[in-house]
């Protein structure tokens, strides 16, 4: 690798108390964290309904740091604007729901002043993600999902390392996100396949300290990066 | 009238800090509120995605009041066993969104230990609900929407007091709710028409003394009452 992408540890507020989500964001930078993972999901996309743009724009009042959104909606094209007036800072939408309209949706989310980013299901071959990359106006992250999307808890897939690899390899300065089923077991693995953005929710959050986990991961990414 | 219902002022969270909601329910708590109004969108019934159970659930562990949860989602009786183990206390579903399987719904939202009841948007004449209040196991509870639903901070619709007063006629010890422009200058017109359940969101949240004016609004309903 040349260009290395830096470590990013993005604690999933989905594990986090919704009733204090200022002050569990306070906590949180304080343990380190680079990123909070906002996971907005619709009930259609997926059967689970979380948080939208509202919930976000209250947040922001409380904190400045990067609020990397992932969309589990059916419609992204629809949240571009009021997600970029709430506040977000990363705006990642599932590929499987843009087939048809990351052509007009990435520059969107760009003007918006929002990093955009491009999530798979398990289940979507990561080759079908290239031109979104290579595009001229291209995604400048992908979220590689170890987990079916959803819920929080789940049990990391590590058969979708393969993705990780391949995407790592040919894109080695490319921001790579995992999220699903990420802790002390389980970075290693993603941390030497080439993930750098490594998103965590009940390893972080259910931890009696929630600052060495995040320290372990960005250690543990780092050190595979001097590796490879 | 005879048998009366009672005076529920419910502040509706939408228009409170998502990033402090344990707080903000307290404080409600505190100035006096019956209920506090949660309003669940989907992006797909309305054009407006806000919070689901894991909101909910949440902020249950944080206070014992009533969660009124009005669901403006397209397919309500998905949200019946997430919500019912939330700790939702209220479950509104929209008639336009369950024209085909209310009679399905109520008794699920019964069995969950929630308080059934249904909306309707301006468009929906009134009429169209009396299947389901006067149906075996009837809604508790008759939510007339007094804006097009979505987003809080609109314009009160007087014209929708005729649906408000043929309900009461016709019903006289229903809960009849109205949510939307609820404030100062509209509670008399709602209160006089018949309406005992009243949501309040921009009015209550943005008012120095939020205390006075859920005070206010339950006088007005009481002594409307004693009027009819």
């Amino acid at each position: 690798m040349e260009a290395t992408a830096t470590a990013k540890i993005a604690p999933s507020m989905l594990s986090s108390d919704f009733a204090n989500l200022a002050s569990e964001a306070h906590r949180m930078c304080q343990c380190g964290a680079d990123w909070l993972h906002m996971d907005i999901m619709d009930g259609h996309f997926v059967p689970n309904l979380t948080i939208g743009a509202p919930v976000i724009e209250s947040l922001r009042k409380h904190t400045e740091i990067f609020l990397d959104c992932h969309l589990m909606v059916t419609n992204p094209l629809d949240y571009v604007e009021p997600l970029g007036k709430a506040g977000a800072s990363g705006f990642t939408f599932h590929y499987e729901a843009a087939k048809d309209n990351w052509q007009e949706l990435i520059p969107k989310i760009k003007e918006k002043g929002m990093k955009p980013a491009v999530a798979v299901k398990p289940g979507t071959p990561i080759e079908e993600i290239y031109p979104l990359v290579e595009s001229e106006n291209p995604v400048e992250m992908v979220l590689v999902m170890t987990v079916e999307p959803g819920f929080g808890g789940q049990k990391f897939m590590p058969e979708m390392m393969d993705k990780v690899r391949t995407l790592r390899k040919k894109y080695p300065s490319l921001d790579i996100e995992v999220d699903g089923g990420l802790g002390a077991s389980t970075i290693d693995t993603a941390a030497s396949a080439g993930a750098n953005c490594i998103v965590a929710g009940s390893s972080v959050f259910g931890a009696p300290e929630p600052a060495e986990v995040i320290s372990v991961m960005r250690k543990t990414v780092e050190k595979a990066q001097q590796k490879n």
